[in-house]
């Protein structure tokens, strides 16, 4: 029996280990993978602390440090059901094994979304991807799209416009909403070009991704594009379906927790990107991660004394 | 005017900086120094991403950072007085200057606290010091007490213990407060000694402190122990008497906000441990202040579609 059960790998999950061995409890982090959305982040210059960092550097940094400490991880399982026992404590199953605590902090970020076009399915890895740092060095000189015109989506254009001889922004609303700073450094590159107010209908191509055609909401009128490449950067869901019959969770589905980090159930904490916090953000993550760690251990150290 | 006057120095004040100014808001930065209380730490293990660093070269690789954006600086500048004028704006005076903003955070953090005994006063910079990290190499082979027993009075110790021969800690209450982690590696070291359940009572010496006299509450007796330096690390207090009359501060003085970083007015936002945030820590100031700024702009994007 566990103090606690962290289920994450990104910054949330990984400060909240720092912190929860630190105090000394008994604790088990049960990482899938390590860095959730932040090893897709090309360059990170809003980190404290840490300039002008990769987005995978910046998690291998963080991975050792966490190492650093005692508690127990369980790197590569992947968490497939939490059930609450009659006493309060929580009991977590993988494939193979199930632990169990007295409280649990979910951190478990979120998951790029799919944007359900005929075709994408059938072109993932051959020519549609979800990740800019991982594939945008192989479309050295090639025309390629971004499916997006968000942050994700002007983000994964400047990381592809580093390769690529030429970036179309597909955007789906009539103006950009990006942050105004990012848009900036788009505008000023050469190789971008925007189309905003767009749908995007279908992928086509051979063995690999050739074109993709989508609609002008401007004119209403269905338009074909050449590519050798496309990513696909339209936001993201909160990992939460493990709680959803548990704990609260907003419209968006993500999970309602409040200034101290606690969710509905009050020996299950969350942090991070799966949660309802104002921003989704690194420095952020990190932040509430320790919040989390420190709540837990304190509700711990409250129930014992009862 | 500006969009935003930041008032602050440390991890909460950078941040909120580095997120305000991407953003391309027009902002103004008020540091009366930098770092707040972070570099008073000698080594920081638990800031995720920078592992094993000493809180002053954590402090200037944050104000490097903050740098490298577009943002206006004050750098030395106290302010003195924040005036709400009838149209709601903010108005902040520092000795020679004044400006104007629509929003303001306030990151101001904490001071130590003084301990209030006979003769403290006399002997600062004579042998009594509230920054180990400053002052601890000085004792080199010396006796110090370090008055405090909560994680304040032990990090001290810790530091102190670098160098100097033998250090007592003094605690005020009868059973140590400390986190089990600092206490476990204080117990560890041979130099360094605990005494509970005291209350310090009087500074002695001559130009420079030579004992001290302290209450064993265990006994009732007055006892004295001679030192050659005194350390006083018994915690600290909110810097929030600026806007004591303005916005809603809780029983220990700390601004009240929301988990959206909103003070009691809607245009005051506030970050880090100047704040009622369950938990005073440098990751999480960080994380803070880029709530707070991305609140902030949140709040004028949308006063501006008024």
């Amino acid at each position: 029996m566990y103090d606690l059960i962290i289920i994450g790998g990104g910054p949330a999950a990984i400060t909240a280990g720092i912190y929860a061995a630190r105090k000394r409890m008994k604790v088990l982090l049960v990482a899938k993978d390590w860095g959730g959305q932040v090893v897709w982040a090309p360059d990170i210059d809003n980190y404290t602390g840490v300039p002008n960092v990769k987005g995978m550097d910046l998690v291998n940094k963080m991975v050792v440090q966490l190492k650093e400490n005692e508690l127990e991880i369980k790197e590569g399982e992947e968490v497939t059901e939490i059930i609450k026992k009659e006493d309060e404590s929580l009991e977590i199953k993988t494939k193979n094994s199930s632990y169990s605590a007295n409280a649990l902090i979910m951190a478990t970020g979120r998951t790029s979304k799919k944007i359900n076009a005929e075709g994408e399915e059938k072109f993932i890895g051959k020519g549609i991807s979800y990740c800019a740092i991982c594939d945008a060095p192989l479309y050295r000189d090639k025309i390629v799209a971004v499916i997006g015109g968000g942050n994700t989506g002007v983000n994964t254009a400047l990381e592809v416009a580093k390769y690529a001889s030429q970036v179309y922004i597909m955007g789906y609303r009539p103006e950009p909403p990006a942050d105004e700073y990012l848009h900036h450094e788009a505008d000023k590159n050469p190789k971008i070009t925007f189309y905003h107010n767009t749908t995007t209908l279908e992928f086509k191509g051979d063995k690999f991704i050739k074109s993709f055609v989508y609609l002008d909401k401007n004119t209403e009128e269905k338009k074909e594009l050449e590519v050798d490449g496309v990513f696909i950067a339209i936001g993201s869901i909160p990992n939460s379906t493990l709680l959803e019959n548990m704990v609260e969770l907003n419209e968006k589905k993500e999970i309602k927790i409040d200034c101290n980090n606690t969710s509905s159930v009050k020996n299950i904490f969350a942090a991070g990107d799966v949660t309802d916090v104002s921003h989704k953000q690194i420095i952020i993550a990190a932040g509430e991660g320790a919040k989390a760690a420190l709540n837990a251990y304190n509700y711990l150290n409250k129930k014992k004394g009862e």
